[in-house]
């Protein structure tokens, strides 16, 4: 398998679907322009692609196409609420970054007030179109509603606006070990988590599958957080997209802060061995999601 | 019936129902506290309590409490999703109001990172609480669904996000009749008549009923908001529990600053008329609905 190639299909497969999402909305101009601006500022679309390719684990034999166009929704859905969160993070209130992905950050263009507007548009937006495409089908629609019910609660204050609050609430302090682990948790690992058990829910309900994706997601948010602290401190603006050392500016928790560089990678590197050993069982079914998750050690962005 | 008593009985149904729904939940105790300040700063209730009207006026009999409990959620979830817009529309980046219900508002008193962070959790909750109480019946479900899309999208970007976009815009301009409309249409109508809507459908499908609550809520929601204009001019800050005077210190576009006083007190009188016709076939299955409109020309705050 070409884990590149692959990835990169599964990418513009998400965003064409949030084209036509964004395309087709009625709504006030400068708020849907805002939203538009930071949903394609290029994302990685890890949360939509961990959805379908936990979809796709969950197929027996191949999915079809019309199978997958079903679910796209949810899918973008997920990418809508991580680009809401970003948004809001970057706020002059909370991160007050200047860069993200490479270009200005929302309010730095449109002004604060269309900012949060924009952030509460597209929360509000992933729900909408998960409601717009609810399947007819009883038993399939039970299932997408488990999976909305994931991805809400993953969202919220008992996932990332608790781990986002956290964060805020850490910034200046020297913080523990159980402090750092409740942000990491919560603010990335939760929505990674959810987007895998969304995507396995949405096609069957099978306890092993959803408990081994939750391992292999739990493993794969912790070693991606922990190297967003890492390339925080490592990278350079041009290929972060994002000014680094603003978690040192703001005396953020982070895992280098706490353990050191070297020891930071090394726990990212045995979270990524974690995930992958959840995949075993699985053999080439697993092969992308694998592949995935080693891809993180090469990260640079 | 005894008006008063009788709204005053529903609002401390609703604020049983909130009061349960903050407390169950598991979550970072900073923002929690900051959603729970807003929620119990003592709001009119207004839109729960039309939502359940509404349901009650599509039962053929009496409702029963068993009935209303389980929708009861839903009700919550709108007052949620008030709740949240008034705490963003606060901000110093958007009205920046340092009064509301009469108590500080919600930066004021937790600072800016964490009262965007409650309004985000208070939306998002309110599709958590909708989410968990799905009925299980196949045609209730289908109902309910179709209920949570029309909040969803009266709360989203073609509705109250998209009025409070065109609000921020429009400051500062002498604007038009068309943009004053726009504004006034999307952001307090829209979840005014979705409440009803819901409501309505939370029950059962009657176009004739939907069409007959969609009225009296456009005609309710654009008296509302005019008379909401009027007393940010003549009310004072004790009755109102908010500063008046802030929309022309905002310089933004109102109904008394461009028909003045007498004339937008006379377009309230008007429109609260045409929703009592509204209701005019149904005889005393509306009387809560026609007492419910004629109680906003009393509006004090």
């Amino acid at each position: 398998m070409d884990f590149q190639k692959t990835y990169q299909e599964k990418v513009l497969y998400i965003n064409e679907g949030l084209n036509s999402i964004i395309r087709q909305r009625e709504s006030h101009p400068t708020v849907l322009r805002a939203m538009e601006y930071s949903l394609q500022a290029g994302g990685k679309r890890l949360r939509p692609v961990l959805f379908l390719s936990a979809y796709e684990f969950a197929c027996i034999d191949n999915c079809s196409i019309q199978e997958l166009d079903q679910v796209r929704p949810m899918a973008c859905a997920l990418e809508m609420i991580h680009t809401y969160s970003l948004i809001h993070d970057d706020l002059p209130a909370m991160d007050n970054d200047d860069y993200r992905r490479g270009k200005p950050t929302n309010h730095k263009v449109f002004g604060e007030a269309i900012a949060i507007l924009a952030g509460d548009g597209l929360l509000n937006l992933a729900y909408e179109v998960m409601l717009e495409n609810v399947p007819l089908e009883t038993e399939k629609l039970n299932r997408y509603i488990k999976a909305m019910l994931i991805i809400s609660r993953s969202a919220g204050v008992s996932g990332m606006i608790g781990g986002q609050t956290a964060d805020m609430e850490n910034q200046g302090s020297n913080g523990n070990f159980s402090e750092l682990e409740y942000i990491h948790t919560h603010k990335t690992e939760a929505l990674i988590t959810a987007s895998l058990k969304s995507g396995v829910i949405a096609k069957r309900e099978d306890t092993e599958l959803l408990n081994a994706v939750a391992k292999y997601g739990k493993a794969l948010g912790m070693a991606f957080q922990i190297t967003d602290d890492i390339l925080d401190l490592t990278g350079d603006l041009q290929e972060l997209g994002k000014m680094p050392g603003s978690d040192k500016k703001m005396s953020k928790l982070t895992y280098p802060a706490r353990y050191g560089l070297e020891m930071s990678k090394k726990m990212s590197r045995q979270y990524i061995e974690q995930a992958v050993s959840c995949l075993e069982p699985y053999g080439k079914k697993g092969e992308f999601l694998k592949l995935l998750a080693l891809s993180i050690l090469d990260r640079s962005r």
